[in-house]
């Protein structure tokens, strides 16, 4: 079934009977005592450093059909044996972290004495759709199996020998555990797999595409069941008039330089006109001599002209790289028109020693995560102390920023009577 | 607009304007105080009693339009002075309601010393797409306002003359208070309008379809945002064999007849096979006097010949009606399995004296609402104290069981810091 040329009757018949078994193992995974997923979780940790050389060969196979595309892609698809024990583990953490299911998480009684209690419960199965990541393979149905969710992974072509192997080595310590299919593999790189899979809602109930454009725009379209998107980060730094600019810059220099190609790194910093004269030299400077490429507005290029004149669509863009937009807006008011026609609801900063515009930014930026003097890189599941992260949702619904086991769950109300019945 | 014979390129431009115009009055919306946003429900309240005569003559339109549908729908689709003057109660009886945005949910301190707040905020913009009962136009919408949140409503054609009053006076209470196009209304019948809004993900972050199974799959097949279900409820009372008879034939009587029409209303009667022999008989003479139909298996058949026989596909049908099914299963097990295979998720119920096995009934029935000696009839946001509910929801997303006005907000982080970067 790895072949391209798979007929879509085909495809359907197959994918349907693969999410069924998920269902099922669902099913036994809901109602399994957290002991027993955890020594799954551990099986799994176990089984991956075991099973270390057909995963490496597999990624061999992976490695030599990938020629031509571009190192840093290549430096994600290679497996070594020191990330294979990595991912091993993170797999070993999460049996670590607390079990986000059967947790109370209200209870009440009514004046007719019924007693309602809310219990979070597992959602289901969860569909998983990435692209070249190996490693994303075991850390993201580690983090559903704690939840007691199956999941239907479906990783990038290039991958696909890797992923197959590093899915065989979690099934076999699965079965053994007697949570076979909690973790099912979709076994073709067609890539009409991805709106069969979006239309079987009958068996899968919530969708989570981790990639590009192009990947979360084909399951937008087709998903008929809920999805939780991993987007765009376009990222900004707002330097008010009353920041410290020892501060604004160290914060500047981590949100873009530590880590460019994250989703929470910055991609554009608004300065305060009243700020610009002061500082703009030294912050222009300084990126610099961090050797990233400033696109601008005219308003800083009259003082700058060698620097680049940003095109208009380039204030909407993620480069995740070493390019920055700079613009001088007229005020907090300016910043807050700026990021709500520009950004992308991720992570937005304010640098300000004025505690009044502070409040007034973190309560107007309709962002998932909102900060004062802070850099936008603390926008991870980790850094917010939740032991683990599934990514981060730019959606509204369900989960919102950072996205970890509690996320993984849905709840219930049981409902405890002594024969109430309704007037 | 109001013609059925509109372009789709004009319904889009059409639209996309209307839905623009509401995701600009959820931003004033968002930034409002609890007292603006009451301030403009009780105006509401008050506009809709004092343009009663509008709103029946529009009503009346509808009503002369409506000939040759149900006596039902036709009741449905029927206001009265008393029935908009509730409507106007029930929307004062939200100004009395607690606020749900703003609430701070959760606050942690990193080890680095960030300080991390979970806020609960508006959604945005939803959208919510009817049939036939002109109440809902007030109803949701007010519990949207006090959520922060903008409408974009999309009513039953039957009712357009009806609706198009409603929100008329609603609209001219909103201007009053600075809320213009907090509560929009689609101004068409044409059919093609549900596609074309369930395109608008820029403008609208959530759509709320409520009715029946057309209106539900055609919002399912063409969002591209979040959708919460407001779907089938197909619910089961178990009389386990440690029962209560008596509780059990009240419990029975009030899930079946009380309400029948009701989502939460039961559709299938399991029978432990040891209580059958003493309990069938008392059961069945009680339904009958109740002129409840009777659907059942062979099993029961052998012991009332003249009771119909139910066909496979009434297993999984939603009456609404005085129409019941029975079906003798083998204990517990029998019941679970009966409910996995043919439940819809929405409230199911288990009467029994004993304790083990009504926690493990509660525990795995995959419900929205599972019941212990209570009537299933309780699912509903009132009966709950949430003082209101826009409805009941059967996805596992965000939102499950009765959906207040909790369910209506999402959150953000506000994180406050003093320089803090990522190493």
């Amino acid at each position: 079934m790895s072949a391209d040329n798979v007929s879509t009757d085909t495809l359907l018949a197959d994918l349907t009977a693969l999410a069924a078994r998920a269902r099922a193992a669902s099913r036994r995974l809901a109602a399994a005592t957290t002991a027993r997923k955890n020594g799954a979780l551990l099986a799994i940790a176990d089984a991956l450093v075991s099973q270390t050389a057909a995963i490496l060969a597999a990624n061999q196979r992976d490695l030599a059909a990938a020629e031509g595309i571009s190192a840093a892609m290549l430096d994600r698809l290679r497996l070594t044996p020191e990330r294979i024990k990595a991912v091993a583990d993170g797999v070993a953490n999460v049996a670590g972290l607390p079990d986000p299911v059967g947790v109370l998480l209200r209870e009440w009684t009514r004046p007719n004495g019924l007693r309602i209690l809310k219990h979070s419960v597992p959602i289901g199965v969860i569909g998983i759709i990435y692209e070249s990541r190996p490693n994303v393979t075991a850390d993201a149905a580690s983090l559903c199996l704690k939840a007691g969710n199956a999941t239907v992974l479906r990783g990038g072509s290039e991958a696909f020998h890797s992923n197959t192997a590093i899915v065989a080595a979690m099934d076999a310590a699965l079965a053994a555990h007697g949570f076979a299919d909690a973790v099912t593999f979709v076994p073709t790189t067609a890539r009409e797999a991805i709106p069969v899979l979006c239309s079987l809602e009958q068996h899968i109930d919530l969708i989570i595409p981790r990639g590009g454009h192009g990947l979360i725009s084909t399951v937008v379209q087709h998903a008929r069941m809920p999805v939780i998107k991993h987007y765009t980060g376009i990222c900004h730094v707002f330097v008010h008039r009353d920041a410290d600019f020892d501060m604004a810059e160290k914060i500047i220099l981590n949100a873009k330089c530590q880590r460019p190609s994250a989703c929470n790194a910055m991609e554009t910093l608004l300065v305060d006109k009243a700020a610009a004269g002061k500082f703009l030299p030294r912050i222009v400077a300084a990126l610099r001599a961090k050797n990233v490429e400033i696109r601008t507005d005219d308003e800083t290029r009259s003082l700058f002209p060698d620097l680049k004149s940003a095109a208009a669509a380039e204030w909407d863009t993620e480069y995740l790289d070493f390019i920055l937009n700079l613009r001088v807006v007229d005020g907090t008011a300016g910043a807050l028109a700026h990021i709500s026609a520009h950004g992308s609801q991720h992570s937005d900063a304010i640098v300000t020693a004025n505690a009044a515009e502070a409040e007034h930014f973190l309560n107007a930026v309709d962002s998932a995560t909102v900060y004062w003097n802070a850099s936008t890189r603390f926008t991870d599941g980790g850094e917010f102390g939740f032991g683990a992260e599934i990514g981060i949702s730019t959606g509204k619904l369900h989960a919102r920023g950072p996205m970890g086991l509690e996320e993984l769950t849905s709840y219930k109300y049981q409902i405890i009577g002594d024969g109430q019945v309704r007037a």
